[in-house]
């Protein structure tokens, strides 16, 4: 330990006194050492746990003295390696940051701060009628901060947009200790919308320390149909014609034959048997648009050649059908003790041929892969199972993850839909932009965070850590760290 | 005229042979003095014509080599000053980049340059039953390149959103002549939002010369209502009223009796006489959902205590309501010899309160003006009539108008709903941000345009040349240049 970094620990203990709020136990540092993504694990030198936006900013501006690498972390959901630690640095985590500052019902705006856990939002505003719509898939635990870090999505982001579509305004700390306010609580935009360049900027920029959402009124109404289908291919094609039909659903999901076994195993979900794939729909609206609209979507799935229609006849059916699709990503666990979540798009029109790449490079590969996404946006979450017990093993998954993030990218589409770029896709951003491109990124965030201290090694292609399929005999693990979950 | 600066105007006219590309002589500098703002007028020292993406980058680079200022400007409608040349600088006139350059019907995307004419892209997907969204006022002449820099909104933007909903991706000439690529086809963010960034950056940042945008498709059905009012408060009533109902309207306008006065003598519109106040209400979807929600919207009109009500029975008559209304900005000119649009937000729950200031305000300056508004939205545009042949005629406008814009910021609004800061409203940034936040966006600036040429002197307070209610002696006058329209 450098002498400097000794001065820097002794001025964070001033700053954080009392001894939950600096933790230094290697035990502590084991809770902080991944995220969602557990192939990486890290021990970071200490955990920060600021309780007030001030602590947030001295612990910054204290970063930025001593040139020390912090990593802002929420619940630690994140899906390509977002929040996992830098080995030189510190993780400032987020979590006692928790409280909801203002609701404004007649405004319909609330202000929080970053730890807020997503869920709990909607449910402090339920009884008035308002939610907060972006609904990732780890509403229960994740938090709207690292939703920020991230633009997440979710099921209902097909009709409500991502998470950069309901922040009107925010506080930020700049890794460079400044404290700035951008956007508007109107969401009227002022010059360069700043508040949409930090939202999905992965923690690279800054810290968000107050956060300003848009609450929207919870629909009147909901009509929520899974229907089945032969194969993937024909619940693709249904999704195609929903979309050209001119309705707009709330969602439109798809689960393969894996996924739906896994839900089933983890909580109970019900599917049609004999089929391969089924297709979620989901219209909102006024009591009498979605009465209206029910009618057309009828008649379009009778059409689209699905073996068996059900319907949610009530807040528990539906209630039913989406825990199911939610609890996807953790129910895999129930029938592979590894796997990573894969996050690619393609474009709608390419949907169906994209599915049956990923199944001949899932045989070739002879890696099980289950398929769930959000169809309606092309956002594929393919789900690559693999023992990590075995010699090899990961390293294979990983490289099969590798060629379907690579297919995303030759049928022009992206790299990542909703999880980010984090640790995990790293080499990938230059098959998505230009040098040039990616020099104006980097410009762009040396500008908020000249040292380069805020996520350092995260999102930027560099030698510093590698990425997927990159990293060979995986150095992370010779650390003497598990990667298992 | 320096060497230096001789020395480019020849490396200039190289690039640009001919002699309809590079224009010097003053009257054609005179043609391009203003822009929609006319109390600004400043003769830059030339006009450059590009004519292919390519010609941009070279001029770009050029002026970054001799450190000339540049202002990119499409059909220079800024209603903000936003395209006002650089006394010491070029404009660089985008209007031959007219080209649609690739239309994907199945995706739902076209690529333009940035001078084609908003509503041309509408016309040439019209027949495949798809639109460009976006809709501001002067769509039949204004650039989607001039969209793109001030984030244009429109009627429908309640609904839709503004020009950065639509667009997905960007090829740019940053200001120090690289070329980048901003965004995706598939809308999904990568990293940091630099398309978003770029769109509503007052050409602060650099030149879009390729834009990506969605298409949509054409609703299926309209109902437009036009309801008379007996005041502007009951009216803004009605507005709350619908919005808190769940319905979300295509628009949701408000014009007065000045605006209604307008219309009417310009294109011929006609309302329903003895009121005080209109409020147009589009409702768009499917025909089954519009069918049901027109139902809702009656009822909601009925128990608002409006005294007359309008429904468009088809097309034509849907069509001449619009028309009305979008002619509104240019028909104030039948009224009054000038006019400032003053361009502001205020939270919608204080459009009441708003309305009344500003009849206070311009009673007590005994100026005449006339309201029209995105009231879904809380978008005033207060039209502040003068006549700019009466000694400081123009100055008490400008007072008035300045009034406006710090009552918006009063109320917890915003300087700006689609206009944007430009030229007018430089000093009212700081109302708006502190100055940490001003300083990153500067930084940001930097790090894009390291020497400020890029539509140097907008956006940001100055003291190079002063904005609405400072300029007092109208310096720029003193150049000799009428500011009359």
């Amino acid at each position: 330990m450098s002498l400097d970094f000794a001065t820097f620990m002794d001025r964070l203990r001033e700053l954080l006194p009392g001894d939950d709020r600096l933790l230094e136990q290697p035990s502590a540092l084991t809770a902080f050492q991944s995220d969602g993504l557990t192939a990486f694990a890290v021990h970071p030198r200490a955990i920060a746990i600021p309780a007030t936006s001030q602590d947030v900013i001295e612990i910054v501006k204290l970063c930025h003295e001593f040139n020390v690498p912090f990593v802002a972390r929420g619940s630690g959901t994140s899906l390509s390696g977002g929040s996992l630690p830098h080995a030189d640095g510190i993780v400032i985590a987020l979590n006692r940051l928790d409280r909801i500052l203002r609701i404004d019902l007649p405004g319909r705006i609330a202000v929080v701060q970053p730890g807020v856990i997503n869920s709990k939002l909607t449910q402090a505003v339920a009884s008035s009628g308002l939610h907060y719509a972006p609904d990732p898939s780890s509403q229960q635990v994740c938090t709207i901060g690292g939703n920020v870090a991230f633009n997440s999505g979710g099921a209902h982001c097909l009709k409500y947009g991502m998470t950069s579509n309901h922040v009107l305004a925010m506080k930020m700390v700049l890794a460079d200790g400044s404290v700035i306010d951008v956007g508007t609580e109107g969401g009227e935009g002022i010059g360069p919308d700043l508040c949409g360049l930090m939202v999905g900027s992965e923690g690279l920029l800054g810290i968000a320390i107050e956060v300003t959402v848009k609450l929207m009124p919870k629909p009147e109404s909901f009509h929520t149909v899974l229907a089945g289908y032969k194969s993937l291919t024909t619940a693709g094609e249904a999704v195609a014609r929903i979309i050209a039909s001119g309705l707009l659903p709330a969602a439109l999901e798809i689960m393969d034959v894996l996924s739906m076994r896994s839900a089933s195993a983890a909580v109970g979900a019900k599917y049609p048997s004999n089929v391969e794939a089924v297709l979620i729909v989901e219209l909102d609206g006024t009591a009498e648009a979605v009465a209206a609209e029910k009618i057309k979507l009828s008649e379009l799935i009778a059409a689209s050649g699905a073996s068996e229609v059900w319907v949610a006849r009530d807040a528990d059916e539906r209630a039913t059908i989406w825990k199911g699709r939610k609890s996807v990503f953790s129910a895999v666990g129930r029938l592979s003790p590894d796997f990573i979540v894969q996050d690619g798009v393609v474009p709608r029109g390419k949907l169906g041929h994209a599915l049956e790449e990923i199944q001949r490079l899932s045989r070739e590969a002879n890696i099980a892969v289950a398929n769930v996404f959000h169809a309606g946006d092309g956002n594929l979450h393919p789900l690559i199972m693999f023992d990590g017990r075995e010699e090899g093993a990961l390293i294979r998954a990983e490289h099969l993850a590798a060629k379907i993030v690579q297919l995303c990218i030759d049928l022009g589409g992206s790299i990542t839909g909703e999880h980010g770029v984090g640790m995990e896709k790293r080499q990938f951003l230059s098959g998505m932009f230009s040098e040039d491109s990616i020099q104006a990124m980097h410009c762009l965030r040396r500008a908020c965070d000249p040292l380069e201290i805020a996520n350092r090694g995260k999102m930027f292609p560099s030698a510093e850590a590698p990425a997927l399929s990159l990293y060979g005999a995986h150095p992370l693990e010779t650390a003497g760290i598990a990667s298992r979950m």
